[in-house]
């Protein structure tokens, strides 16, 4: 499968490592805003020993239909920001090009955009897009519809300089009908990420943990959103819809 | 509804007490081998507060037919030893009285005499009947068929003297076709009991834990399960069974 | 070593307990206010087997002198109020009793009769006599003073019920300099008493972490008070100076 | 303090970058044994923006005395091999320059070596030099001197591939005189490393938990005993002969 990226902060660059580790995956082109690393290699400057071509593109040198015909691909991942949508979205749509975004917030227009999108390709959108935190959401909420009136509290600890209390715990907490007095944010020292969900029972406790050890897992749950799309006709997705049809299947 | 308890050990005295307090179940009697308490009231013995009768009934003083036709009940909750069935069952069945058995062990004469039991009511089979371990082996389950790939390690803590590795963690490795050998059991002063499954992957780490606090969560699995079970047809049926339908109901 | 008691609540009852399964302690007895144990004996009512006379004396019926002189006992150990220290301190120093307290809260008036009685006998107190927790305060402290700048975090984990921060996590804050701030206080179901103290390093974490199993804790905590106070003179000690001299020795 | 570094594989890579983010301490150069990087700047190659000259020099193309009288330092810190110590022990010490080794393993005849080069000159070594493990080995100590009879298991967590028993779990379990079958390794993954000491208690549990989150903490730890050796006197020294001296101050 052919991926074109855009976004190549320190997030893109994890996601690409991965990719450009995964045989399955072949990483056509990186498009970023600025011209610093025009016409090299993403493998090469990320010291990846990959046969992808990993073409690093400027979107000031090039269009973006252009750089469609010209470097074909079957799926774009998106990390850049909330306005990235805009400029690729409809030539991606009007190929078949599947979408996939993992930007942590984007407001009405976006939405509406991605909506309309997924009226000819397939559309994907997390804001978190770990398999592990997906994971925890969803078997919290099964947990949270067992036993609706367990205890739940919220745990997360992250790096000192973090400030406020983290997304991911907030939609944890959305997801659970949690107060947010009920999020307990550790900060200290450079923890680089941990959430976890006590379920208090009279006499017994439950905990659901994801511990975060590098950002290369977005890059994983991009490849384990790709290979579940692969068979889906057009519509807008989210990460629930990907794991529900594993209970299904026995 | 009407509940009688087969056995009077730890876990059963753990038992009735939540049965006891709990309005929407009415503890009938207690069937125990020996006649030391006989006559006795469980809630004047564990000295709980209720107005269940509560009798405690020696099985040499009265057969089990007298005692279902003096004393009906609509439940028999099974924590005896895996003999107690044979005594029971049949008498059971044919009254059309639900059977919830938490027994550890079954051999193969008695998996059979369930299956013949079920054709004619409801008969429930959980050897871990607490609701954070079913829980925890369900959603683990659920992950690894999302990740078949994740290694996955399990760590169970219990007291000093508890001897080989417990049941529950043997049989999370069952379900989840772990090797023993990635079973660590740590044995320590007068740790209650703790299940942590732990699933590695690349960058990042997902843990769900189980902490006993008290027996007494025996009682509420056997309460969950008796709720769950009121609309059921007759049939053989396990926690799974019992968890499966929350996941249609959105 | 003979050992009289005071208080008989559930902490006072999980004390008694520990000193009955004890061969190197001999509780002589246990004083009561209320007259509603009167002359039973302590280890019949708790269901231990022990040889201890254990005798129930309420304070309505006895004059603490009377006792002292007709039951005699090497040291007193105080589970009662605050109130109680009057009421047997004198009576104890001048027949060189030695008194180990644990009551939570002494006003003003209290901690100046403890230092009173001190110059006559050996007197110790420690609001929270558990070995662990104790050891907790000291360890902490010492990385602390190594670490002066290391970023900490307290998360305290109790029953649902518990109102307002522990008194161990507020002990363990001040000893840090901590602010409140940074104590999280997870209340869920029937967790029984966690306590962690969370350092962070840029790039590494310790976490010193205490978990209560039962009340019994305390009794052990007693018992290892007492064996280290036989070879100390008149004073005023704590629980800091218990331990220190393991240091010193090696 | 001017610094000068043996080794410049992963770990010695993120030694020097710690060294360079800290003002109070100067790296002068890098020895390794291959010209590969010859002349260039430590900071340049690593991307930090530091003003020390931290020259990285090959072994080849100069002699260690020559090495020591043009570029001089006041400590030395090895991070190379074991044979390391044999190509600059005796220049550096009659040259009265301080010699931090943090090599993993030393033979019978390197560690005469250090007693030698000890007689003329500070000479410290600990085969693990982060300050959480040295602080979890000498508190464990500490809790164990304290309870003797307490139970203690080791687990340890690392990635996947990691082969046999952590040497830091080893050197746990040899100071606390615990046997290699109390320890746990779970390998999952990419953990980074995790040891956790548990001490059971009959009514309570107390765990020393250290995590790593990356190689920079060895750089920390190199500082922070630097820091604690310059007033010392000739001598060879570890990682407790630094802990020590914080008890005595109150």
């Amino acid at each position: 499968m052919k991926i074109g990226l855009l976004g190549f902060g320190k997030t893109g660059k994890a996601v690409a490592n991965v990719i450009l580790q995964n045989k399955n995956f072949q990483l056509q082109w990186v498009l970023k805003r600025s011209t610093l690393l025009e016409n090299r290699n993403a493998a090469e400057f990320l010291g990846v020993d990959s046969e992808d071509s990993g073409l690093i593109v400027s979107s000031a040198s090039m269009t973006v239909p252009d750089l469609l015909d010209k470097h074909p691909v079957d799926i774009i991942i998106d990390f850049s920001s909330d306005s990235g949508i805009h400029t690729y979205g409809h030539y991606a749509a009007e190929r078949g090009i599947k979408i996939i975004s993992a930007v942590s917030h984007y407001k009405e227009e976006e939405l509406q955009l991605l909506q309309e999108l997924a009226a000819q390709t397939v559309v994907f959108w997390s804001p978190n897009i770990t398999l592990g935190v997906n994971y925890l959401l969803f078997a919290a909420k099964f947990l949270k519809k067992i036993a609706p009136d367990v205890d739940i509290v919220i745990v997360e600890e992250h790096f000192k300089e973090k400030d406020g209390i983290s997304g991911t715990a907030a939609k944890i907490a959305e997801a659970l009908d949690v107060e947010k007095s009920e999020i307990n944010s550790v900060r200290a020292g450079g923890i680089v990420g941990k959430h976890e969900v006590v379920f208090g029972f009279p006499y017994q406790t439950v905990r659901l943990t994801h511990e975060s050890i590098s950002r290369d897992a977005f890059g994983n749950g991009v490849l384990f959103v790709a290979g579940n799309l692969t068979d889906k006709t057009s519509g807008l997705y989210n990460f629930e819809d990907i794991l529900l049809p594993y209970f299904s299947t026995n």
